[in-house]
């Protein structure tokens, strides 16, 4: 007879974990199904009913400022983590005090605020798109309708820019085109208002992403980056490979490692990079548009193209196991199901090599991430 | 706003439909977790707690004899399924008649008696080892104390010879080895005592099984038969490509879609061979050891070598979807973590190309499936 370790005498957590996950939203099933492969355990913490609440051993569904809730929920498991951006600090900083948190709270602070997150890139010595704190309207009205102020940063500062709410923006929300003579009013209207970061437009040649998991132990392992296409402000595909070569993607990846040990990570971080392509220098290529202190769905395609995805080395992180292998051993092309899309299930469920994902949401609402689509290919580097 | 379909009110069930699984175990897991990436919802239900239900929207422990627990289930489902062939047949009927149940109670009649089993497979015109049916030790004596009587059935009945018990017979368990002279109490004690069966021990080259998808339109899909190892009885590993040549891959694959056919089977049906190897003629090659009314140990590296696998054909017939394909682009090899064998899971976790897959059982008990890995290598077809 050979029981299994004991979880509380481990810091590497054993089979038979659990790990709590706040979030209930697709990220946290597919990081549920990824657990359930090594035996770790679920319990999901969300203040609504989601999809992966349906594939845990235990949910809780109670606000997050709930301080006896949480109290609970960190007692019956061994670690914890998160799988949306917007987790309220408070939450996290309390939770991380009652069980092991990974990735930790500081990452959530920098990746919640647009301000904080240019700063601490940028600070970092990466590149960042120009960008200037605007508080309220009349500060942008200062701004926009001056070209003079809007060059003073930088001497590529340029025309049009983007006002983007600091907090709380995904998908394209929270952001508004302005071009020099744009009403002020209105644009803070459009975005609802609140402190916000007017950002240079860049003339990238495209969007790709790092993907990269850190143990905790300090090993990195980062899947090959896909480039991604958006349609109406939201990921439409992502693609693998992306054409990088092979000095341009190290190039990539080391941006998202430097981040990654600057916040002592732990988990699968992603960093969305703008690419301005073979024409500027390795230094200056990539330039970083937002950091998500999580899975993302330009990782979507590493469940079927790599034996180790980008959920499961989530947890590997997360449970202080060693960080599984990121290699690939097919080509890949995931795309979105966007609201009525997903209608389409029965046609989508007969693609030849396409894997179908539906995540479970009642209605298919228009803009709503309903699932998604991976079509493998064979490998060809 | 695009609500779903309502699963009331289709034969193909939609998105959201809750499959009802008989079982908890690891194979119970894994068709939930396949369930879940069509957002499926499965109920699992069991005479006692199970892996299956840690990654299951809802679970019942009762015996398989509670009627009232049985129709509280089926008001909850849309469909059943079960994921070992020793259901109670009673318990599979009253529950066929409550929603509907894929495969059916037949397949389990069939697969539960080895005596069922092989006279309905040799029915069919298709090859089986030479048996009788033995009721007790007096029959048995009367058998194995005569040669003669040994011979009579068949021209190429041989010793030595194997006792299998009818009923509940798995991994090699209800089984014991003989030679004529052998004392026939002692065989009658060493399989448990009850009815049996005397099956001639077949002289072949290797095992394979054949693991085919039927759909409720009757569409069928075969993959690639692995070749089977075994060890103390127990499955030890299954590898892909077999090395079978494309004609007898297709007899074999024959002989599998002509046992569902004859079961008019929705789902996944495993069918072990014999392989008595190239020297054979091919109608006379491939002799059925037996088969099982469910997704199978040999076909679990269909999860990575497969975009999709055993476990989600078996849940797409269960609830109606069209079949996806069984094609594979990749060569796998899966080995079985047995009792202790799971113990190494750390060391398991680094192994290259290799996924790794804990089930959640308490214990590592010696012959105890804890376990499996698979590791995957590029396509040699």
């Amino acid at each position: 007879m050979h029981p299994m370790p004991d979880p509380a005498t481990h810091t590497v957590l054993p089979p038979g974990s659990t790990i709590g996950i706040l979030g209930a939203g697709q990220l946290g099933k597919m990081l549920a199904l990824a657990a359930a492969r090594l035996s770790l355990k679920c319990h999901i913490y969300c203040d609504a009913h989601g999809p992966a609440m349906d594939v845990a051993a235990a949910h809780t569904i109670a606000p997050y400022s709930d301080l006896s809730a949480l109290a609970a929920f960190a007692a019956g498991i061994n670690a914890a983590t998160y799988e949306f951006e917007n987790v309220p600090l408070d939450c996290a900083r309390h939770l991380a005090g009652l069980a092991p948190l990974r990735p930790g709270a500081r990452a959530l602070e920098v990746a919640q605020d647009r301000l904080t997150e240019k700063t601490f890139i940028s600070d970092l010595g990466i590149p960042v798109a120009p960008f200037e704190r605007v508080d309220d309207a009349a500060s942008l009205a200062g701004l926009i309708g001056d070209v003079a102020a809007m060059t003073k940063r930088e001497s590529t500062w340029l025309k049009p820019s983007i006002l983007k709410s600091r907090r709380l923006g995904y998908d394209g929300k929270g952001q508004v085109s302005l071009a020099p003579g744009a009403d002020a009013d209105a644009a803070f209207a459009a975005i609802g208002g609140g402190p916000a970061v007017l950002e240079q437009r860049i003339g990238f040649a495209r969007e790709v992403s790092v993907l990269l998991a850190r143990g905790a132990d300090g090993a990195v392992g980062a899947y090959d980056p896909p480039v991604n296409m958006h349609k109406d402000g939201i990921l439409d595909r992502s693609v693998v490979p992306s054409g990088l070569a092979p000095a341009a993607q190290a190039a990539a990846v080391g941006i998202a490692r430097k981040i990654a040990e600057a916040l002592d990570y732990v988990g699968l971080l992603t960093v969305e990079l703008f690419d301005l392509g073979d024409g500027a220098s390795i230094g200056e290529r990539f330039i970083v548009n937002e950091i998500a202190p999580r899975v993302h769905n330009s990782g979507h395609w590493t469940l079927e193209a790599c034996v180790i995805s980008q959920f499961e080395n989530h947890m590997r992180a997360v449970a202080g196991w060693p960080l599984g292998s990121c290699e690939r051993h097919a080509d890949a092309k995931m795309r979105n199901l966007i609201g009525a899309d997903a209608l389409a299930w029965q046609a989508l469920a007969t693609e030849p090599d396409t894997a179908l994902h539906l995540y479970g949401k009642g209605e298919a609402r228009p803009g709503r991430k309903m699932g998604h689509a991976t079509r493998i290919l064979p490998l060809t580097k």
